[in-house]
């Protein structure tokens, strides 16, 4: 098996590193001195550092679930398992559905891809477009697979998000059909303008709908979850917890503390929400100005422009600019190999960077295209 | 696939439930006050809630292997590879020997033999004694499996300890062959006398050397590791970071930084192992007085004491314990079906208890034994 290309990059950078690469969020909005507080209460009780259940500690559970109901999405605490990041739980279900087919989007995050291809998954892409998945290739491709991946919020990699008709139609053919949706939606609550309503409430019977809090509190406390109907819950505590008995502990009970106050994470997301637009306009200014001749589509969330140069190998371009410390994702490994003609595309992350950083890279990047 | 007897009876005990069922450490001696301060330490760096390297971090990584080196075992921060538990440091590498055979111990490790299930690994049980296992039907099941997982110091569920010379005849063996020793040491570091040497030192480029920090300090971090040499090692990386991305961060900041004083940990272990062997020593002595038709081997460190009654079914009488608030584990639970005759076996875990309620559970045992 191959190793993530983001990874693997991720341990060949240094300090010096201007990195567009991974879905990083930015440090400096990370709630440490809160999370610090919570961490103080919680571990004054010695209980948080013993084992606890496979499923997650219940009280952290109710209040996903809550999540979840406030956005009109009815949710139990039985309802949802809590995993080692939403990249576990992309590997319990599909571990527990080894060998199946998978309809997914073209290009999708590499992780997923990954995760399917150790589960022996047969993997059928189907072309994304601005306002989601090309439904009748969908409709095609899923009437045989009867499974699919979808990310329909601020997508990975490419920033693209589902118009609300695209979720309906998804929802019907899903359950016409009566196969599974995978939605997995990390970046949902990082929009900018406006929250979009999730394909999975539309089947509640017929889907997982994946979430973490990598994205909107802090990666490093891999925390991720699923929520589906008990009955497709069930079978994936066995594999759940012969992977690694239980998520961490303390890390659940640190939320769990920090969620007491409910105002806070919503002060948080709203300082999120506000920072990351303002970094994505930067972003796009620096773009249109230094490098015009990509060509991309303005996000409505999420981490991630994604785009192409009219005449340019971004992997060959990636290699150049690693040499000279600056980094992105060449989009050609966001595809399967059904898929894999594609050269001139790049996926830039524009959470991580300071302003100052990101048109230094971008400098960088129009200086090393000039030489090639 | 089946879920863990453990974990499933774990979620239906109360705080009134007498429990000698979990290899769980007692949570009055979790070093939580300082584990406390280093949180605080830690997460003064908003850097420890980012995303971190698939390996785990260097510094952690830096201080196992010098843990390792101390025993007289050279090893280097390469040679790690950190993992969410010990558990999943068992599913990377069964999962990346897919469908092999294994030598295991009969009785073994329940999760264990779980993972090995999960991955369509043929089990070859082979007989354990009071100083190891039967080294020639190792030898006869290890020239064909060339794979073998053995907990030698305190194992579970039995807490025997490999004698000097069955390591060394291991060893050999395993050299012989050319073969793989999965060596699990969770207790390891719980002796109540001596320490004793790995047997993978003995054959450093032909084994996995399994660790974890939840037995000596807070099972909730969920941080194991691997130790193996470099070219073993490598293939795993790819699978563990489809797996989860990386260990939960925090968490390996957090005994990072309780590492650095190098007296508080030994200091910690030091308590760990008086307040055990006393705690094994007054579950002795109450079985002794309370149930003295039962037969066991006196372990000399880890969790657990194991034996037998003459007459009795155990999976009966837990089911009747349990009713009446008080449970163990039945031997049955830790043998393959190749060996699934065992009835009268019973698992004891003897440190998570109070010395007051060890007397009233193996009371309670003892009443519940004369109504049968």
């Amino acid at each position: 098996m191959k190793r993530s290309f983001i990874r693997e990059i991720l341990e060949h950078t240094t300090n010096e590193t201007i990195s567009f690469a991974g879905g990083l969020p930015d440090e400096k909005l990370f709630p440490n001195i809160q999370l610090e507080q919570s961490a103080k209460r919680v571990l004054l009780n010695a209980n948080s550092l013993q084992y606890t259940t496979s499923t997650g500690l219940n009280e952290l559970k109710d209040k996903i679930a809550q999540f979840y109901c406030d956005d009109g999405f009815p949710t139990e605490a039985s309802n949802i398992l809590i995993t080692s990041g939403s990249q576990q739980a992309l590997d319990i279900i599909s571990r527990y559905n080894n060998g199946k087919c998978i309809t997914i989007e073209s290009p999708s995050y590499l992780g997923a891809m990954n995760v399917f291809e150790l589960n022996n998954m047969k993997q059928d892409a189907v072309l994304l477009t601005e306002n989601g998945i090309d439904i009748n290739k969908f409709e095609d491709s899923f009437s045989r697979s009867k499974f699919s991946y979808l990310i329909p919020d601020f997508q990975n990699p490419t920033g693209y998000t589902y118009s609300i008709e695209k979720r309906d139609s998804i929802a019907k053919i899903v359950g016409f059909h009566d196969g599974i949706l995978i939605e997995d939606s990390p970046y949902g609550e990082l929009y900018f303008e406006q929250k979009f309503k999730s394909i999975s409430s539309l089947i509640p019977n017929n889907s997982f709908s994946l979430g973490s809090f990598s994205k909107t509190l802090a990666p490093s406390l891999r925390i991720g979850w699923i929520r589906a109907d008990e009955k497709l819950l069930e079978p994936l505590i066995a594999y759940k917890e012969a992977m690694d008995l239980h998520t961490n502990g303390l890390s659940q009970y640190i939320l769990n503390d920090y969620f007491e106050d409910k105002k806070q994470y919503n002060i948080h997301l709203k300082l999120l929400r506000k920072i990351y637009a303002k970094k994505m306009q930067i972003f796009k200014s620096y773009l249109d100005e230094i490098l015009p001749e990509f060509n991309y589509i303005k996000p409505k969330g999420g981490m991630f422009i994604y785009g192409s140069f009219p005449n340019i190998n971004s992997s060959e371009l990636v290699q150049k600019c690693l040499e000279n410390n600056v980094i992105f994702v060449p989009g050609i490994e966001f595809y399967t190999e059904q898929n894999n003609k594609i050269e001139n595309e790049i996926r830039f992350n524009f959470t991580h960077c300071s302003a100052k950083d990101i048109y230094k890279g971008l400098t960088l990047i129009s200086r090393i295209i000039k030489e090639m």
